[in-house]
């Protein structure tokens, strides 16, 4: 297993293979081309050390322009055939139907990172992939991104500093991919984007070490713009988002109806980011804060960021001939970057 | 190597030694018992699995009142006979003058954790503790804390997964020794505190993604406390200050003479804190902001709950047989919590 991970690492010779060729770049594949695939494409373009080497699409490959010159893409069918071309495959899929099955198959065949966030399904999927690489002997790293991810990363550590305390996490402001589409499938909604936005009042609650309890609707406040089909009820619209069980019901929501035109141009964008908060005491009773937090102009260009920054530790940890599922709890952060420890340590440290 | 590392373990039986007893609990031991030493003891005490062993000064041990009862004291000079009551010992010296000697001498007898914070020396340091952790096959990690330690950490990951952008680091509001001490050494000073404030418009610029080039000056203020001798000339001690190279030329200071009862009061405590920020671009040009912050009411116990959560890692690194020198950015996250990787998939990510 470790020889056969070795032999596909960058900056070997792939003699076996007929590619009598020394790559020293992680060649990267993406798996799915949509907005995250199109994030990963542009992350990839900026870190020297990595190439695109393919991109895998479910659509006709003929249909699908790529922003980078040169880059085959393939049928997602076919992606077995070209398991010598790509080093670590990032895998784009959505983690309702997508992933679940995409990642434990991907997974037997190339070193994969994949985004999957439902976080109630982790430890499943968790298991399945973990086999599918262990048979494979494959390196895998599951529900990478920000959150889970970096969040994640950031509630462990702050966590294990001060055991005695409580976690706030903050999503927002931001748009809600989930609650914008429900708010579509509403009868006389043309279209719509919904913003979470979190509560400033009770991030300062926390942020003063109250330890507050918070309610869901103490939390985020929910704002959709909402574009009416000619002739439709508002008021029904209205009252059926705010009524609507799970998406709003829980929460303070404010609906403005706008034009086609105003949405294009004013909601266009995909900014996220959010907040998460540790606030503990120690054992004298002193108080102490840990706030990390993002604002993204383009949530799934900053998740691609993160799948392809984590690429890189996967490469890695192939290279030393690991195997098996991870998460980002189990990546040494030096993995991540293209510097040698020494480098990191004189400049960063 | 690894069976040395390993005998010394918690969870095993220290049969050959006479120590004839089953220890689940990891055994720190304080080497140097001021703030920071104090500080792990309350850390210890949070984390069940751990125990303080013992607390090794430079005093005279019968001096010394811990906060700790049952838990002896013994003289630094004699600590190589208490190889086998440690698993993990915590350095609490400071980084001019004991740190430099202390941690490769201790690091060949033991598994250590220092905080070693004089950011130019880091790689000398590194290269003696590396030496000495190798021929004594203990791991030894350095330059733990929140800066280096936390702060460096997120410069990383904020880094790799944006490699086009800026850094900045900011501290405060907090009291530096260093800076406090300075004042304390000028002609008719009976006794001062300094505080370090960041700039708050030049962090909100930062936030908003405008890239700016910042001086010392722009960065951050120093306001100091200061309580005057009897007699002694305000003024003078004041145009001192304000001048003094290295210290305060490059920063507006702001000086306030109190009564020692004021001081005393008002500023007794060693709050801290401070933020790390990145903003960066994905190459598309959307622009993301990654900020870190700390809002610490001691500095010293906010540091020693880092040094101990970074001993736990230390004990598990050596149970696996591992040598040498580390920094923060050796260690996978989960090494750092008490919970299991199936408990924190379940809990955190």
């Amino acid at each position: 297993m470790v020889k056969r991970a070795l032999m596909r690492l960058p900056g070997r010779i792939f003699k076996k293979r007929g590619m009598n060729t020394v790559n020293h770049k992680i060649r990267i594949g993406i798996y799915g081309y949509g907005n995250l695939g199109r994030g990963v494409e542009l992350a990839v373009s900026q870190n020297s050390d990595m190439e695109l080497a393919a991109v895998f699409t479910r659509r006709a490959p003929d249909s699908v322009q790529l922003l980078t010159a040169g880059v085959p893409v393939y049928s997602a069918q076919d992606v077995e055939q070209y398991k010598d071309m790509v080093d670590v495959m990032i895998l784009c899929g959505g983690s309702a139907t997508d992933l679940p099955n995409q990642t434990p198959r991907l997974a037997s065949l190339f070193h994969v990172v994949d985004s999957f966030d439902t976080h109630a399904r982790i430890p499943e999927h968790f298991a399945a992939v973990d086999a599918a690489a262990k048979l494979g002997g494959t390196v895998a790293l599951i529900s990478c991104g920000w959150d889970p991810g970096l969040f994640s990363l950031n509630r462990l550590v702050a966590g294990a500093v001060l055991p005695e305390g409580r976690d706030y996490t903050f999503w927002g402001k931001g748009i809600s991919q989930g609650h914008s589409d429900a708010i579509r499938r509403i009868q006389g909604v043309q279209d719509a984007k919904q913003y979470t936005i979190p509560v400033e009042a009770a991030m300062d609650a926390v942020r003063r070490g109250e330890m507050p309890e918070l309610s869901t609707r103490q939390k985020h406040i929910r704002e959709c713009f909402v574009v009416a089909a000619p002739g439709a009820d508002c008021a029904a619209i209205e009252a059926e988002i705010k009524t609507m069980p799970n998406y709003f019901a829980d929460y303070d929501t404010i609906v403005h109806f706008v034009s086609q035109e105003e949405l294009n141009e004013k909601h266009g964008g995909m900014p996220h980011g959010g907040f998460v908060i540790r606030s503990g005491k120690t054992a004298s009773g002193s108080h102490h804060i840990v706030e990390y937090s993002l604002k993204l102009d383009s949530n799934p260009e900053f998740t691609g960021s993160v799948l392809t920054a984590y690429a890189r530790a996967v490469a890695r940890l192939a290279q030393e001939g690991a195997s098996g599922c991870k998460t980002v709890f189990d990546i040494a952060p030096a993995y991540l970057s293209p510097k040698s420890g020494e480098e990191l340590r004189a400049s960063l440290l």
